[in-house]
């Protein structure tokens, strides 16, 4: 951890979460804790088949069961008929299962065990239908068509993931006219790459292969919901990214106005990208259904069955450079399951893939394609771990066939500032190469070779992402005993809210102690993007300064009229006004505050807004350095040190930000050793559950340095940048090059399992 | 009703309460309605005596009932020791009682039933104590003296009744020296008096009396309170006028940050002055003994024994006049009978008293008495109703004597801007004189000696409140389905949110339904003051017409970009923007709302800020006429018509106006008629039910007509001014002077009662 900048007061020093000691002592309150007078508990029953015609349900027992209040199919619910399937919306299917884990009914009951009781006793009969497990059972010829009428149409409204959206801009979209699980083939293309590659000095080609991964969070997705018929209105209570869209979403599907919609984000324990809107429109309309509040909590297992993991990927990959080292031309094919609804996550994925360097020449063909598994979504820098580990892995590899240092490579052939994308567009500001810079003299790459002893090795990757920027507003109250409040309408996941505490300290020269953060629903919240895109410390931060500025120039001139100073020679310092240069004098802000809300024909109460709406986003941009010991017997790769540089634009709260760089690199660890969703050819997952599908534990994980590079982004608060999904964008391809550096062999699937790594040593 | 101003689309027209529909449906939730996780029920345990000390107190029993958790006294609170008592705040006697009904303890239980058999098996042991029971004997020579020490002092912080709060500008105090139950003396004086009256041509020499009033809500105090030790913080859910003034004191007496105390006001089943903080302090300090959350609801009983009615008064009054009907002169001693705590209601009440006629010599000595009853507070209006009664029968009794119209009389002496008020100080902008010229014209007026039966007679009274005029803040934010939502700190007692809708709707040019109000707890809601003293709509609303402005502006702005129109010819009408012309193009205001919202680089989300601070207060004037029928046999008065003549300065909603109107009269009514709080001897409480407390039903109510006159107040938003209280301040002169008109009877007490009418008309 570098030094923080001094010439802040608050920025940059280290500062514990608000509610960290809510969180550690079991006092904060999740969705799954809320308790409404009259609420029912529903369980989700879930299909045993990934494709199956429902031929009967049978509710006779089900409705028997003691406590039991009803039990609802497809029909029975408001949302029944409506499109929303391409949102990542668990609903209850009609007629046909098209996953293992589509729900099928729900059972409401007075308690949960009754609930679960009348699941167990619901009969549904179904008569399976032939499966498409995987891209390539999809795309082979005379395949089953999973949606022979066309998969469901995106529906209208605002777009739950609008931070992680994929853009068609600048690529050719091929849409296939007759029914196929190809959704949608589309290129990406500059230059002349096949003549590029003809004339490359060297070429290499491999192709990536990456599994279906889960967000794995802590906390299941739970949601609540409450329909007021007489009033028309509807609470949720929900685990989410991002309330005002679940609440667009809920009131677009159950058809109520979106005013009349309002939606309270209870403590989120963990989400990183998955909960975007999954369970609150079945818990919603259900409550429609039957007039009482409903809670619907899923467990582990059913987690893993219906929600959003990321998707299975495989590239192809060609990549042509002269032998100085200047690479040339770029071409893949990127193939994308992406399960039973189109998730179009190809756009991102070829930004990224063929965004890191200078390609004169590129093409990249994404085909996204439709299997019957659970929707994909969206996954803490979606895409990127993907198409890093592919680009990364194979820059490296021509680092080794040219005899270059890889980080020399990379510094040749770095893109920066306006330079393409791989989606075509320029680059906004970024600090890639102050990054490749910092990693250049980092001990453990410079003394690599003496560090490592036998089986070990380093590896290094870049990793970046382009972060969002959706408009923010927030206001700032002074309260008469100096309290300043901070109102958003932002969900703190990361511990945002502390950074919004330190920005408006810093702004308004108040201890940070004063200043109290009001996290609002959507109905009382000013409008935030989802907390999702590592956008909210820059979109909504630079809203939290500008309403803190707005309300510091109230407190000014209130000074001014007491002081009988003018504005400009009043500083605000540790809560109390001062005429510059006269240390003696001090007026308390909540004096100030006091006098201007107190006099009849005065200012009136001190309350200021702000808006943000930058430009342009602020990517952020890493290098990660991994040091790996690979046991050549077993294939077992231990990761042994690791190196998280990234550029941060500005150090708002290094304790936090220090966090968030060692969850993503442990995130990106992760899913570069040990995380994968497995499915049999009939889509059964084989990893339903955290006994199999496998996360790092602190014993599995090396010790993580985290480096802050500090490239002020022009548009953010003080220069800071997005940092929550970066630090999981270069871990596998790390770790991949670290294996190559330590055993010779180049892996290219995730993840680098002891029998993957032990037959690529091995060449079995 | 008047026809309402045309010149406006939305202001002026009848518009249902927002929440009317709760409200009559039973759904609304108020703060007996809230149930915590945990949550105690509280039972106090009330004084029997007036006066006594307590000797003392076992709780053995009272432990030994199955459900009962905890019997606190005075020495378990955390308040112990403070002085909290001249707040109208309903705490734990410690050593003595000094009232018929004081809370001795508080008995806490898992149920309503456990705590009040809990209650009922406390032993509490008292020695009973001389009583003062009214303020002759509190004045008599040798009278035992409440507090031998002296009145507990004024404590620092928030003024809970910061509208109705009195003020010794401009009189002479004298505070007794040595221990007396005489609190404070003071003396407004200018001129001559004594010369004045020996030069008067006329002197009219009487006696006031009026008794003790309870406010009557509907709903008896309620308060839920919920202290976390973790946090620090304490949540209240309450019934009160004024959550910001409850947050302050209740901080204050607990010891506790302004900041880690959140008040939220539940929906309140009537107020009228009795809600600024009672059993919150109780409710608080009992959860933070037992650390779990705790709810106090008093039974009607307990509500009527231990909160804070008006205070009973003697005035006794001398005026001096010409023969041609000049007021000259007007000196009076007012005696207050404020019960065991100084309230000092004598500053208004001087202020009204000597106010609504231009004196030129004027002396009123106010009296400030304490007594063995509950302290007095405010009730709609403090004081206005027994001033006016006064003020009122006299110069009515001095028309009779010279034989002048009475009308006549009053336009001729009336006061009017700028002229003094009984304290001193000129009065604000007001429109007496525009309610006396209604008044000579109406056909009740006009008319009278021909709608006269036998034994019947019209009589009128004016009556006034200067209204209060605290700061408020509000906030505008426009949503992209074009809601736009108010943010506002205040109570809405009275309609006074869907009055915001009006004033939103019609600055912005959208239709009401619109507009959405959100109304914050101290947290979350924009500052505003307490819903007393008639100033929320005059005060909060030129908030939200403030906040309105500031977010239309943003409209404009943003519909500005979209025409390529300059933003002075852009108007928007049932929420649309138009260029001016040009009628086809038409942008709804919540695509200009999305618009904002959704482009990077652009303005941002939509909101505005708003704040008001009225330099000088908005008097409400009204002219009362009552028509009755005395029957001379037994004294019943029957009223039979009654017209409210009022300036309400700008008709926002005129359903609610009617209705405050309606309300405050028949309430005024019932103060002159029927309502009476009887104490005997040993200041114990004989109309302590509604069985013995008689209050009008709508049987026992003429047909009342509401006619509104619109003087514009500088200040107001569209010219509005409080309309709350004035209704209620002339009724029992009216009345008074209407049985007056019927029976020859000047009658110099209220209530009217039988036998008082009937013992003035024999002269017996």
């Amino acid at each position: 951890m570098s030094a923080p900048t001094r010439e802040f007061t608050h920025l940059g020093r280290p500062r514990k979460l608000i509610d960290g000691l809510e969180r550690i002592t079991g006092r904060s309150r999740y969705a799954g804790d809320v308790q409404l007078p009259g609420m029912l508990y529903g369980r989700p029953v879930l299909s045993p088949y990934a494709h199956a015609a429902i031929t009967s349900i049978d509710a006779t027992a089900a409705r028997a069961v003691p406590g039991v209040v009803a039990v609802l199919t497809a029909a029975d619910l408001p949302t029944s008929g409506r499109i929303y399937t391409s949102r990542q919306t668990t609903t209850l299917a009609a007629g046909e299962v098209r996953y293992r884990g589509e729900p099928v009914a729900l059972v409401l009951a007075e308690s949960e065990a009754a609930a679960t009781d009348g699941a167990a006793a619901l009969l549904v009969e179904y008569d399976p239908l032939p499966v498409v497990a995987d891209h390539s059972a999809a795309l082979a010829p005379n395949a089953p068509v999973i949606w022979p009428q066309g998969a469901p149409k995106e529906a209208d409204g605002a777009d739950l993931t609008a931070a992680h959206a994929a853009t068609t801009e600048g690529a050719t979209v091929q849409r296939s006219g007759s029914p196929s699980n190809l959704h949608e083939r589309k290129c990406y293309e500059r230059g002349d790459v096949e003549a590029a590659l003809r004339a490359a000095e060297v070429v290499i080609e491999r192709t990536y292969r990456t599994p279906v991964v889960h967000q794995a969070y802590l906390e299941p997705h739970a949601a609540v919901a409450h329909y007021d018929a007489l009033k028309g209105t509807l609470e949720i209570f929900t685990s989410t990214q991002g309330q005002f869209g679940v609440r667009d979403e809920v009131a677009r599907l159950l058809g109520l106005p979106r005013s009349k919609v309002n939606v309270t984000t209870m403590t989120v324990g963990g989400a990183f990208g998955a909960k975007y809107g999954i369970l609150e429109p079945l818990a919603a309309a259900a409550s429609v259904a039957v007039g009482r509040p409903v809670r619907v909590t899923l467990t582990r297992t059913e987690d893993f069955l219906t929600t959003t993991p990321t998707p299975a990927t495989e590239f192809r990959v060609r990549l042509g450079a002269t032998r100085a080292g200047d690479i040339t031309a770029l071409d893949a094919a990127i193939f994308l399951d992406n399960g039973v609804y189109p998730f179009t996550l190809g756009g991102i994925v070829a930004m990224l893939f063929g965004g890191y360097y200078r390609f004169e020449h590129l093409r990249i063909e994404i085909n996204e394609v439709l299997t019957n598994k659970p929707q994909s979504g969206a996954y803490r820098a979606p895409g990127a771990p993907q198409a890093t580990f592919a680009i990364e892995s194979t820059v490296d590899e021509l680092a080794y066939t040219l005899g270059m240092d890889p980080l020399a490579l990379r510094q040749r052939n770095a893109a920066g500032p306006a330079d393409l994308t791989g989606e075509g567009e320029p680059w906004a500001d970024m600090g890639l190469a102050e990054c490749l810079e910092v990693a250049a003299s980092h001990p453990l790459w410079v003394n690599r070779a003496s560090e490592c002893g036998p089986g070990e090795g380093v590896g290094l990757a870049i990793g970046g992402w382009p972060c969002g920027n959706t408009t923010a507003a927030a206001l700032c109250r002074v309260d008469t005993d100096g309290t300043i409040r901070i109102h958003v309408g932002s969900v703190d996941i990361s511990g945002t809210n502390t950074g919004f505490q330190l920005i408006a300290a810093e702004v308004l020269g108040v201890p940070p102690e004063q200043v109290e953060i009001v996290a609002g629903d959507t109905r009382s919240g000013p409008f935030a993007g989802p907390s999702g895109g590592s956008q909210i410390t820059y979109a909504v931060g630079g809203a939290v300064a500008e309403a803190a500025r707005a309300a510091k120039r109230q407190l000014l001139e209130m000074a001014s009229q007491l002081f009988e100073a003018s504005v400009e020679d009043i500083e605000i310092r540790e809560g109390n006004a001062y005429v510059r240069g006269l240390p003696a004098r001090a007026i308390p802000v909540a004096k100030l505050a006091e006098t201007a809300q107190d006099k009849a024909g005065g200012p009136g109460p001190i309350v200021g807004e702000g808006r943000s709406a930058p430009e342009e986003n602020a990517p952020g941009f890493v290098v990660h350095i991994a040091k790996v010991h690979v046991d050549a017997e077993t294939g077992r790769v231990t990761p042994l040190r690791y190196v998280a540089i990234q550029d941060v634009g500005k150090v708002i709260n290094p304790l936090l930000l220090e966090g968030q760089i060692h969850g993503g690199s442990a995130q990106g660890i992760g899913y570069g050793l040990y995380e994968a969703m497995r499915y049999d050819e009939n889509g059964e997952l084989l990893t339903a559950t955290l006994m199999d599908y496998t996360m790092p534990r602190a014993s599995e994980l090396p010790p993580i340095e985290a480096v802050f590079v500090e490239r002020p982004s022009p548009h953010g608060p003080f220069g800071a940048r997005g940092v929550g999904e970066p630090p999981i964008t270069a871990g596998a391809a790390a770790l991949a090059n670290a294996v190559r550096a330590a055993s010779g062999a180049r892996i290219t699937e995730t993840p680098l399992r002891d029998e993957v790594v032990w037959r690529a040593i091995h060449a079995v």
